[in-house]
Parts: C-alpha cells; structure tokens; sequence
C-alpha cells in the first residue's frame, strides 16, 4: 500500500491546457503527495488500450486508485478509458450534457479542425518575426504596424512577454529598453515618441533586478542596487508623466502579464 | 429574443487554459453562434458583483441565458458568480468533490503561491535567452546545454517552435538551418554533429513551403517548387540516414510540435 497517489492527464489533442486545469485542481490538496503524468495525444482505440493496461498496473501496484482527468472529445475513445480501474473525471462528459440541454442541440464531439492551425500559424509566425526583429528597440521600421509597445530598464522582462503576446495572441509586439539616457530626459525615447498611445511600461522591484542583473554582469555599476532604484523610480516617473500604463512584473508570470496587457490595451487574439 | 448566445469564462488567475478548454466544449455545438468574452482576475468580491450586473443586462437583452463557464479556487468569489443569471458550468465545482471522496480530504481552495513564479520566470528567462542567442545555427557556443536541438530547411517552423518550447516548459532548444549546402554533403552539419542524440528534424510539405517562402522572397530560386521538393526530400533523408527523428510541420500547431517534441526526446518540463 502506498500513499502516493498518480494522476493521469489524458487528452485526444495535447493536453496542454488540461495539464494546467488539472494542475490546479490537484494543488487544492498539497498535503497527498501526487504525481502527474501527461498523456497525450490518445487518439485511437490502441493507445487507449494501452493506456489502460498502463493505469491498471499501476493500480495494482500501488493499491489505490489513480486519478484519470480526461479531456477527450471523442466518445470512442473515451468510453474506452473510463474502463480503467481509476477516479474518472472527465471534462466534456461533466459539461456537454448540461450544456446539451440548455442550448438545445446534441454536441458534435469533433476534434478542432485542421484548417485553423495553418492560419494560426501564419499570424503566429508573423508576430514572432515581428517581435524578434524589433527587440531591445532594434529597429524601429514598420513601428507603425506594432499592436503594443513594452517599454521598460534592461531586464525587466520585455523580451519573454513580448514572444509570449506573439506566440499566445499573434500580436505584434515591440519592445524598448529605457537606457540611463532616456531615463534622463524629460522628453519620451525619439523611437516611440510617435506612438505613445500604443505604449505599456514594466517595472520591476529594484532588489529582484539587482539579481537578475547581478547573475549578468557581477559587481558592476549596471548591476548596482543603486542604479536598480534609480532606473527603476526614473521610469515610474516617466510612464506616470505621459500616462502610460504599466504593470510590476516582480510577482506576474509572463501569462499574467500577457492578459493583463491585453485587458490593459484593449488588444484582441488575432486567430 | 435573439439566437446568439453570450459564454463568458471567468477565472481568479488568467484564465488562459480555461478560455482554450471552454473553446474546446464550444466547438461541439458548431451550428449555435456562441460569442465567448474572457474574464480573468475575477479575485475580489467587488469584481464578481460588477461582473454578475454585466451577466445580467446581457441576460435581459438577449432573453436567453448567458453560459459562464468558472474556474474560480477561492469559494467566496465562486458563491457570488453563482448568482448571475445564467447556465454554471462550474470547474472546481466539478470536480473537487469526487475527488475530496476519493483522496479523503478536503480542498483547500488557495491560489497558486506567488514564490513559485519567480523560478519560473528564471527558467523561462534562461531558456528563451538560449533559444535567441541559438537561433538560426547562430552560435554554436554552449550548445552542449541544449536539451534539443530542432533541425530543418529555411521557413519549416523551427523558430516559433523553439521559442514555446522556452516559454512553456524551459526547454534550451536551439535550431539549425539546414542550407543547400548541407544537403549535398553526405555528413551531418559540422556545428550539430556532436549533439547527434539532441537532433530533431522538422519536415514540411513541399508546397506549403513553397507559399511561405513565396511570401518572403518572391518569384526567386529559393521559393520555387522545385527547390522546396528537393529541399525536403534531401533533409528527410539526411534525417532517415541518421535516426533523427522527425515531424511534419504542416498540419500541426506550434502547440502539437512542441508536446510531440517532448514525447518524442523524453524531454520534461524545467518548472
């Protein structure tokens, strides 16, 4: 008999926002110890045999259930993995009835089309190109065509977001690094000057960017709690004279700062 | 009276993997328009009253009930978004109880803790830095800290993938562009040969290769049909010739890749 319990994320696609969803729910009980496995892409009757020969030795191994949060649209294939001897809970079982009888009509059960991911992937690959190529104010053609514009010191976490806008949403989104020289004018960077309605600030805990920049250049001036709090008091300045938004990226996940920015700016997933 | 109907999803965090799974539900009722609104950070009571009176004069405009699909850990939120005229769907609901059953205790309805962001963000950090400084057969210094290394013609998708794979797991993933060059050669590019094992290729129909690069550099040598077939077929070899697994791009999503990707070189997230 072991106490450790193992949870099964199924899906018939990838499984990526179920792992999240199921991850969640299984923090709300942080004192069982509980191991997560991903499987993903079960989307014939084999691999769901398999699968359930997989959860059965364990089963029996373990001496408890294991936890099986499924996420398949497919009716086939999910009746073959409620068989398992597991606790089944199983997303569109729990939500298409009701959802069945309110709207009137019986759910299709299809897998998202095909069709959608190329043109997901052309917004897409067009955002992440124009985030790369106006990166760290790298360039400033074509700044026109930018959704949002980050603006914030060295390091404060423009790079990651901006890919993630890109990735997430397809938007276009620039960045600028607020260099001790901007920071010293009173006037905005030349670079965004003419597009401030577009503009969205970082700022950062002055100690959290003394470490990230610490473990970049040690001991230097750049590094500096000194010039951490300077920079950092200098462009919360700025951002609240032109009226710039801005968020404190110290404690948000690049996910919370995406939505936040989206809200914020008013933006719309281009797909 | 109106046809269409309103789904709005509410979260206390982003909502991002609810808003894809309630897309998910959704889809199987393709012939029933259904606007979806997202409405994340839902985490104060004051927020869920505003949001309720929202439901409602949309309740009253359509004559129909809205869908709110909730993720929503903290139960006193949860309580009052459950006043709003409409159809719960309700994920925590759902599913903790079954499992308060099963595991025998009961959920604590917290929030995901803040510290575990910051090493989160550290290892996003670290990765998509590594996939910027590595993109493109760049660089080939630290290569040996690639946990993969995604090989493919010009325009297969290796960048966008090798980004999400920084950003969703904290996989260092470098790419190498196979050229022309390369492909003639019966060896494996000098920069990757060392890492023989971290190889994997990206592969993609002729065709579509044909309308991407199109895009880019019209009506030269380097978009035209017949470049892309040899192209492809020559990396497809180079990748049977050496055991490097591969995927097709194609039909795929950056989302799909990067979870095949996982699978396929037993890759496990960083985080």
């Amino acid at each position: 008999m072991s106490e450790m319990r193992r949870a099964f994320i199924v899906s018939d696609r990838t499984g990526i926002s179920a792992d999240a969803m199921c991850n969640a729910l299984l923090e709300q009980f942080k004192d069982i110890p509980i191991r997560q496995y991903s499987r993903p892409f079960i989307d014939t009757p084999t691999k769901a045999q398999d699968l359930i020969m997989e959860i059965q030795s364990f089963a029996e191994k373990d001496g408890v259930h294991p936890i099986v949060f499924a996420s398949i649209s497919n009716q086939e294939i999910s009746q073959i993995v409620k068989t398992a001897p597991a606790l089944h809970l199983s997303f569109f079982d729990a939500f298409l009835t009701p959802l069945e009888q309110e709207l009137g009509a019986t759910a299709q059960r299809i897998i998202q089309s095909r069709v959608h991911n190329v043109q997901k992937y052309d917004a897409r690959m067009e955002a992440v190109n124009f985030a790369l190529n106006h990166d760290d104010g790298s360039s400033d053609a074509d700044m026109q065509q930018a959704d949002v514009i980050l603006m914030g010191v060295s390091r404060s976490g423009k790079t990651p977001t901006c890919l993630y806008l890109a990735l997430q949403y397809g938007i276009r989104a620039a960045n600028y690094p607020l260099t001790p020289d901007d920071l010293g004018n009173p006037d905005l960077p030349r670079m965004v000057k003419p597009y401030k309605n577009k503009l969205f600030g970082l700022t950062i805990e002055p100690e959290r960017l003394h470490n990230i920049r610490e473990e970049r250049r040690a001991n230097s001036t750049y590094s500096h709690i000194n010039t951490c709090k300077q920079e950092v008091a200098d462009a919360q300045t700025m951002f609240r004279r032109y009226g710039i938004p801005f968020a404190n990226t110290t404690h948000k996940s690049v996910e919370e700062l995406a939505v936040y920015i989206m809200q914020s700016c008013k933006l719309k997933k281009k797909f």
